[in-house]
């Protein structure tokens, strides 16, 4: 007879090398390397389920996934034991044990993520990586605007890459927040109950466009009313999106928001 | 008859695909792709000298170079022209006409490096590209005794890597100065009139080293006075050191330390 736990692990990677949290034929996935980690540490074949998908070449600070194992290793010896499993790029920054009804994918009451624009006549060599270059001033003020419109319940088809099928495309974006740091750096930060396929990099494509002048406050409140998909901005580049956090109700007791690396962020945090 | 300008840049780069400024066998070098990306802007074969080697992987925020060209494209014009002809991980920050005796190399007065790193129990997938992961809390205030030790005008010898050579070992640092974010993050800020092979990495080493407890402050005065190699720290990895700064004399009129890119400082900036 084992002792079956289920345990639950906050990850964090650089998106650049892989095709996503799931396999594709042209890289590797996050969940395959955070599998094979598993294989050598717990000496089974160990499937692990994940809150998101996320896009290839999307980064995240704070994805959550979950696996059953009867493994005896203590849950505080996890995150550095599974970390020198993997590649450098991906990182398990705490782990904790979950009750059995718990899913990383089905308990998720929201996520947070973060868009980055680098926005400054010059690209940038480092930050290239992690953000959206725009050469031409964005209008911050008309992006905040536009950002409180998009806030709210709404049906959020327009912000749904083409071809994706969902059952309701209604969701619940809590907040929407665009910021700049002095250094140029525009962060676009949306929390919400759920998201629809590149919801979060079509809407950075609509407030880039808002910034940029090319779509007014009045075309933004019409593509939530009609839905159409053309009236929005383009789908920005994946490597500007961070998966930041993923919220569950307070009975599993993974408030993990506070774990997540300051990545990108510290410019954000004096103004 | 043309009419011949000698140009200076100021380059950022991401080091970690690249074998340094020079070429290596198993690597490009920043020199082909600047030089490459010359070729294309001013169609004629063009041989850039830079101020700094650099070893495979380090990252630039302000390496300088310059070349000769008699294109008469608006001098204004280049940063761009020249950046959105090189990959994605270099880039030109700026572009000035110097005079015909300014050499990047020759003409310089002094460099600033700095060294980060990550000093958190966990690593990080995110910080890794950039830093140092040191799991084992450094005692902050010895490496800044030792830093100050190290200060100064010394034949530094023992911080130089085995095998190099050099005219004399003798070297002026000017400031040495050890800084901890909220976040985890150490930075080793050093500036000097110039550096042997593997000088800052190996500070570096000694640094963490001493922030360990591994080496004394009588062993820093000891390794000074010797020049012993082996009662020095190891040398650190490539991937956390940037190039910063490169000062030249007020003639040159390049004071170009508040151009430079404000990526994992900012964490530092309020403290």
């Amino acid at each position: 007879m084992t002792d079956t736990r289920r345990i639950a692990l906050l990850v964090e990677f650089d998106g650049t090398q892989y095709s996503g949290w799931q396999h594709q034929d042209n890289a590797i996935a996050v969940q395959n390397v955070v599998e094979e980690g598993l294989l050598k540490l717990v000496k089974k074949p160990t499937v692990v389920f994940s809150s998101s998908r996320t896009d290839a070449g999307v980064h995240a600070k704070g994805l959550v996934c979950h696996f059953d194992t009867d493994s005896q290793i203590p849950i505080e010896k996890f995150p550095i034991a599974l970390t020198t499993r993997l590649p450098e790029d991906v990182s398990i920054v705490d782990a904790k044990v979950v009750p059995s009804n718990f899913h990383a994918r089905f308990s998720s009451r929201g996520k947070q993520y973060s868009y980055y624009i680098y926005n400054n006549y010059m690209p940038s060599a480092l930050f290239h990586r992690f953000s959206y270059h725009e050469g031409r001033t964005l209008n911050l003020h008309a992006m905040q605007r536009a950002a409180k419109i998009i806030e709210g319940t709404h049906d959020f088809r327009c912000f749904m890459a083409k071809g994706a099928m969902s059952k309701t495309t209604i969701r619940t974006l809590y907040d929407v927040e665009v910021t700049r740091s002095s250094l140029g750096l525009v962060r676009i930060r949306v929390r919400g109950n759920a998201f629809l396929y590149n919801m979060v990099r079509i809407i950075a494509g609509t407030l880039l466009y808002v910034g940029l002048g090319w779509i007014s406050m009045d075309t933004v409140s019409t593509m939530l009313e009609t839905g159409d998909r053309l009236l929005a901005g383009k789908t920005l580049a994946a490597k500007g999106l961070f998966l930041d956090n993923v919220y569950y109700s307070e009975e599993f007791n993974l408030q993990w928001y506070n774990k997540t690396s300051p990545f990108m962020d510290s410019i954000f945090t004096k103004e």
